[in-house]
């Protein structure tokens, strides 16, 4: 909610003002700047603003990556290299964004987030990732580096499958298709923990249980909020001809059915959880009332004795027993029986169980 | 429902009739004219009708704002100069619209409201805000001044961003843009409200919480009821191409994005405070059960006790143990063991907790 | 269901039979004609078949409105006098239709209901009006004299708005928007209501508000299945640019956002109505479980005293105390002490409210 | 689901193998054909095969009714004849299909249901109905003869309305019509049990009226699934222009409007079930709350008389009250004192109701 | 989740490493190529490589299917042989892909589930089979063998019906319905099982029953999340003429209505299960509550003769009966009296059942 809230204060400045929405994750922002192309490739790493400024490309494709986005200055920089909209760079330091695609007339602009699940504390968090595709480059925007886009890094450096060969809409496609990837781990994780809620379950239901299980929905709909509007953009990808070629449109479709089974896969979690929560609230108001049943019927099997006793006790003077040197053990061995009886007819039409 | 109940007031009455329905919140209208372009900035400010006829523009772009409703010969004045369709002047009137968007052949014009939340009360509050969108002026016309477009007044005064070199378009955004964040701020009042609840929930759920998350739900079914055809109004004006100019129309885009965000936040908002009513219900639920249980448990410890205490009250004449001297102190020393044992029995059933 | 239980007796009669479904609710038909123009207006009422057939128009505008469906001739006749197709016949006399609209050639044939909401029995109670729209003439037909379209009768007598200077279909744009405006009438009396129901729900929830509830519901059902179609007939209406001039378009549009505004306010209400019964349900449930638990709460502290006194009762004859003259007064003093310390207990959990 | 079952055993078969899926409802499948125009009428009625084989008709157009399906070498004949796709054939003969319509280059093919409703064991059944429409005949099958068709039969008879004069498709419309209105009496008759039910209801809830409402609930589900693909059917019917001349068409939107009607009066009854449902299972839980609480309060109210006459039964040598002569009296009132105060403050509290 | 979770394990890959995801079903790959035109079929097999790959097609259309995917070679050389996309023998090697329908230049390429229902686990299994579709061949890849499509391939070797002279679009469509009819077979067990369930739950519901519901309900979901995707697959083909000729369309449209019929009864099945979880939760929870009624009522009808015998235990000196030599039996008399006024009275108000 953090980002959320900052946005508010920021009502009243023009569109536009580059204000970085969200913590600061990173002491300094860092550029690095992989230039490339199938004869070869040429990393560059950029500490300040000046080195920045001074590089010119040698190949053919760009990709450039920012970590840290609370130096407007540098990417401000960045869009006048590459001529973004103020609103491109706006959205970028909004790091609270819903994943979204923006077309405009030499770029797209994507928004996505990388989710992480941790399984101590059973919750997903997400960090925004900014790509911007243009014809020759990809530029991509994170708050901190998380070497998540290194297996794409990787594949350039050792010139593994064609993505040296491809073009910069090979890359784009390459570096959502990590993203996408990473959902998948994330619903593991969740699926795991949930069949494992399921097998306590059916062991013994305690109501740390019910706690765990609104916890894990809650953390679904969260995943939930992000994945559906990332179909959405990956759908619209593929609808956009003018910067994806028709070698990469298949690639960008597998990504699509991969979103989509991401979506199903999450959605059957969350039927998991709905299902695991009824079966608990009706185990546990079920073994509740069961045992204020078999309790009742334990005082039940009480009563008949507790009135013997009662009778037996009453002043009468002349009383049949009393005198009968036998008549306590009798009344004792009548109490017995009652109450045998009793927990038979019980025991037969299982209410003690 | 106050507007709602007058409307039903107004029926018979042919369409344009101009009638105020809404409740007087100001003494007098109040108009207030800035008269704006690249070039300069003019304020003026009428009080009477008079003032209002003789002044003519001297700048490109107009925007007309009016406080008060109440009076309806100043609407019909503004009517007349800017040649509205008598409906667009009774919608005006009439405050308690649902947000829409009518397209005429000169201007467009829009019904918004502006949000405010209340946290003491907890209660949301709205006030309608109808925007006449034309080629060279806009209009905006409000019950009571609140000073929610100041910032962009303040914009327009200071030069700040493009917004003095830029049309008529640009101000209806900028205005519109207001509108939208204020949502945010409401939001955040709303969802820190339901982290406070939720927070309490876990350390003591009273039945006072259930009232409020009602209270809230009801709240956030309001804001809905607005949120939702403004996401239409303003999808409705991406699609105008007439009245804004493709400079402007990706700040409409974003506009559009922040809507949906709204909305998501909003749901996700409803799905938190159905989730908590539900903890809360079934916790209630579980705790009152597991007391019940808890108490019958101990009747159960004390009904062998009581009988055995009913046997040895009986007046027989012949039964054991009555004349051993330590008879009681056995009989005692018995019912503290079997208490015991069933206690015992219990706590390792966890039937005590 | 009086009308659907009628129409299973018309099964196999050719379509285009005329038979009347539904109640006589008047002895005699009357058909009155408004024959109106810019110029002037004259009116006429027929009681018998004759007079209607002599009568020819003398302005350019008829408004011809019949009150009565049990008599087929007068209708027939109405239907060769305008050349109605015989399904349009059909469908006037058969008075539980659903609101539509039919297109034929030379006319629009709409069916609508005018809707009453009657406080005491909280009932909500409809009537069929058809409205047949050409291009010089509008024709209504209704079950009984209702006076509902007194208003518009009243406007185009004293020349009010521009009523008689515009065409036929003005006319029908004011009837219906009649007819839509009394659904706000219902609402209020349905949302007042639930209003006193939510405040009576609040300081003691009796059973009486369960059926009163789900009584509400329905007829909030019963209203939702009328003003659903109602709001696509109006759609329709909109779209049809063959009986509806440029100049009547926004009055048309105006209505149309009035259905959908009584849309949101019922669903609004159908919400507020599942919510009070979810309070209501949950109140309920909660206020019993909480009286068990005092009642269980207090049984419990007179445990203790009783086992107390069954143990001072039995017969050994070695018991401490027993010839203490104050043991009596001991005893007692110990009862009153677990009895008060078991009270303070709950009290202090607070097991007793 | 017998029909069903059936199904699977077919699999492996190649397809358009004819095989009759379902009961075997007679013991000779019959052959009627009417043979009409404007001009006259000829009915003829053919056991076997042969029969049928040599009859050519004699007047524009064709209906051709087939009861019995289980002699698929007669329906084969109809396929010659008629020049049918094996596919028709095979979806005539397995008679558990949903309704559908199937556009060949030739003729249309429509698989519609009959539904019936037994009052007595509230079951609704239904038997499936295959119409092959072509520009000059209509084919009708069967499983057996049920007399549904009559009506249309004695009005091609009688030459009652238009349907001699106009061609195969008014009689495909006649048919369907009849169709449809079945559905009214099957509504009606659900309708009518649902209002009983509410009715007994709301004077005692009794654990049959559960199964009941859960067996009407099943009941309007399959009727459900019968009707929504039926309105989908006669949509599509309305669409094709190609064997649907432009006089038949305002009837086909006739029953298009009565599938829709149906389908709103079903949903209504599914509603009234699910809120009975809801009121039943709220009604029960609490009336056996309150008879536990009112239960609960008796014991209550005898716990201090118990606990008094313990007292009293101590064997203490010194104890007041036990010399006085009016003592055994005094303690008696007082626990009837102790009981009626105790009662009135429950029934002043409502506790006891 | 086996396959999902081996999913992960592959990220960072570059697309098109073939890695199979699933578990080893087979010791040997096995492919067998049927090579068929009107004029004669000829079936191979091979079990290594090279055989594959020195075998040349003699006949117009091929039908090649591999078993066993975890031999990648074999898999890499049907891609070689025909022109298959890397993409695509990813897609067949990751065997846990969701049913979809991919479009290629001079293929179709479809992934659909064998379904299979195991009675006495009451689990529901299923198997990829993924089949491309070209002009002049068709190829299946499964995991292992299973038999499924033998009675396609009888029909094909003993030239029953029209699928020797059709070409590969019919063949593709008689192996795509073999796969649809194999739902039948598991809703029909599926749906037997729900209705045995149903019995047993009129007779004596047991927490058993819980159980299997919510596990049928499961196994329910795993199948939907199967079939929809399958329908979309099925529509998908009906628009490809490309591969598909006129005179298969109707066929393939005979599938898509099966695979719309199954969506039907899985969903009627599903809220069979859905109801029946209801009625068994209802029915318990009312269960309960009645026996702890009974139990509560047979207390209180202990209740008076309890206090009666505590009164007459009363040690007062002067007290009334005690004397009378039938004082005993009196009392005896008005405590059997009582409780048998008490009992009557329950059981009249039918608080006993």
């Amino acid at each position: 909610m953090a980002g959320r809230k900052k946005r508010s204060t920021k009502t009243g400045l023009p569109p536009g003002s580059l204000v970085h929405l969200g913590d600061r994750k990173l002491d300094h922002a860092r550029v690095t700047l992989v230039d490339y192309g199938s004869d070869g490739l040429e990393e560059k790493q950029f500490d300040t603003l000046a080195e920045c400024q001074a590089c010119t490309p040698t190949q053919p494709i760009q990709w450039l990556n920012v970590y840290g986005l609370h130096e407007p200055e540098i990417l401000a920089e960045v869009g006048r290299r590459f001529d973004l909209h103020p609103l491109v760079l706006e959205d970028i330091l909004n790091t609270d964004q819903r994943p979204k695609l923006d077309e405009y007339a030499d770029y797209l602009f994507v928004v996505a987030r990388f989710f992480d699940y941790d399984d101590k504390s059973m919750s997903v968090t997400s960090e925004q990732v900014s790509v911007v595709i243009g014809r020759q480059f990809v530029l991509t925007f994170q708050e901190k580096p998380t070497g998540n886009f290194n297996p794409v890094r990787d594949r350039l450096r050792q010139d593994r499958g064609p993505i040296r060969r491809a073009g910069a809409d090979y890359l784009a496609y390459a570096l959502l298709d990590t993203i996408v990837d990473r959902y998948f781990a994330v619903l593991e994780g969740l699926g795991e923990r949930v069949e494992e809620l399921e097998e306590e379950l059916m062991k013994k239901p305690s109501s740390r249980v019910l706690g765990t299980l609104h916890h894990l929905r809650r953390e679904a709909t969260i995943l939930r909020r992000a994945v559906w509007p990332l179909r959405e953009v990956i759908n619209g990808l593929t609808r956009s001809n003018r910067f994806f070629s028709a070698e990469v449109q298949p690639y960008l479709r597998d990504i699509y059915d991969h979103t989509v089974h991401v979506i199903e896969s999450l959605e059957t979690i969350r039927d998991l959880i709905a299902g695991l929560l009824e079966i608990y609230l009706s185990t546990v108001s079920n073994r509740v009332n069961r045992e204020v049943r078999v309790l009742t019927v334990i005082a039940v099997i009480f009563l008949p004795s507790s009135l013997l006793a009662g009778i037996f006790g009453m002043n009468f003077r002349h009383m049949p027993l009393l005198d009968n040197p036998n008549g306590f053990f009798l009344v004792i061995g009548l109490m017995l029986g009652v109450a045998a009886t009793l927990a038979l007819l019980f025991w037969r039409r299982k209410w003690l169980g």
